[in-house]
């Protein structure tokens, strides 16, 4: 029987990079959020080797970012780090960056 | 600081239903997955009330499962509950389903 998670607020980030050339540094920039205390649990990623039809591998980057509540996404948001993640990072490195927030049904 | 999630194979599906009225049906469907030893963790969900640019509210269920490594993906892909699930659920009622499957950098 597999752990359900109750009470996650699942905020999964997929970015697309201008320049592939510029991986590292996008990832640099995520290694930067790690101190966010709001953050519950962070997942950086690639895509997997994984390869099928409904298979979405167009992606550079993944971060998954899993809270305990949406009042503590919403504290992440406005948090410094992560706006100056944005600013420095993402925005500038990103041609298309997709989020999609999930909550427990 | 926030829990990182080491050797974690992120595999994440998002729906969309032929027919909204669906909904229940398909979420019925995810739960059959959950004694599928293989999963380490599920999380099914609805989009959040969040609701900026960069975010896509347009799919009506998620599912989201963390697995310990590529193989136990592979084995929960060809698990007969999963297979299953696949035929008498995700196929007759989904528009499109679309997973991202990522591993640490």
């Amino acid at each position: 029987m597999s752990n359900i998670l109750d009470n996650t607020f699942v905020h999964h980030v997929h970015f697309w990079l201008h320049n592939k050339a510029d991986k590292a540094k996008l990832i640099e920039g995520l290694e930067t959020l790690k101190p966010i205390t709001h953050i519950r649990h962070m997942h950086i990623g690639v895509p997997a080797d994984t390869n099928r039809d409904v298979i979405d591998r167009s992606y550079d980057v993944s971060l998954l970012l899993l809270f305990n509540s949406p009042e503590e996404q919403e504290a992440y948001q406005v948090d410094p780090t992560h706006v100056r993640f944005a600013e420095d990072y993402a925005k500038p490195l990103c041609a298309r960056v997709v989020v999609q927030d999930s909550v427990n049904i």
